[in-house]
């Protein structure tokens, strides 16, 4: 593994802590400034992404189209309050050049209902293509679901 | 962001390993001693939390109350044992000034019970005021439960 | 705490994550040559452990029984389709010499099966020592898991 600097580390580790920071407390009207103007969001599964089905849970290619995905959930979702706590392990990070590198690293997900109901709702990998600069951004983050089992209501990013 | 060194980090790191140790380990005892004398630890739910409700699951104000606390427990809790597994991801780190910092990160314990039961227990935020110095303390913990689910049997701290 | 460098750190947390890769990516070829040819890789659970009995779930005592078990598993595991997801938390390390270490960490393993079932699988500590070199080593994997309910389909490594 190549190694990259402990700043080109910290970079990262930041802005992956600002996307759970985002989600998890609802705030995602800061979810879309963490990727550049033209990116790929995708979340898809496991046996998809093996095949390399372009079939998508969910796929947005640009900042704008992230941002319409906020304001839908804002409109939409008012019935089911509930709250995701992301946990995340393992980053590898590979030097593409100078300015950008691929990462990966697994996720998991844990769903609280307002009702109290718990459970790991998603668990899998980030595989993504970072900028790095004054601060680090999204290129691509592809979120690759192990499970096949898809939640109708899979609205809130993972 | 500010940014704090990487003596501060580890510190701050190293204290997070204590608090999980001390507590999966079940060597309580080596649990008051991680926060300063008069400190704040308190349990509550994010709903108590976002309506500031006064509201908690636990609290205690002083290391004197965290020791009782655990005398409690080991004079009662002898028939149900039972371990926690922590997780913690994405820690935040807020210089306030050269000896204090706020951080917080995503929490979640997985708990075994001793027939084998094992659950997601509790996940959430760690909100936490940490004095720097030859050692980490924390000055806070304020544990905020994503659910409002509260196991009757909260006895162990989070 | 004895302080280890930064590049101790970095070697074993790059251990690690090779680590999880291997098993979470179904890459078990690459899961022996991250120990060293003579080598302990035991699985236990907490009350074997802390009885110190000498039973163990799996066990392996060189990095060929590690192999065997890989192409065991190869010609088995047909049927059972799965996932793992590694979570890891709380890396301690502690220097025995200035080419050893000794490790511990919470870990937790979201298994996924085909049909999209997800449940934690398997939660408690690794106790690893460890060769520091041009790369780090296992000597020794304990991993003691918290449950001992235990899957009779136990074939893949934790």
């Amino acid at each position: 593994m190549a190694v990259v600097s402990e700043a080109v580390r910290h970079q990262i580790e930041a802005l992956n802590t600002r996307y759970i920071r985002a989600i998890d407390d609802d705030k995602l009207e800061d979810w879309p400034p963490l990727f550049t103007e033209q990116c790929l969001y995708r979340i898809t599964t496991r046996e998809n992404f093996a095949r390399n089905l372009p079939l998508a849970l969910m796929e947005c290619a640009s900042r704008g189209m992230l941002a319409d995905r906020v304001v839908g959930y804002r409109r939409v979702n008012i019935y089911e309050p509930q709250r995701y706590t992301h946990l995340l392990s393992g980053l590898v990070i590979e030097p593409i050049d100078a300015t950008h590198v691929r990462c990966l690293q697994n996720y998991a997900v844990i769903r609280t209902m307002v009702t109290g109901e718990m459970m790991v709702f998603s668990a899998g990998v980030y595989y993504d293509r970072i900028a790095l600069g004054d601060e680090a951004l999204f290129e691509e983050r592809i979120v690759v679901q192990e499970s096949r089992r898809v939640d109708t209501l899979l609205v809130i990013p993972l």
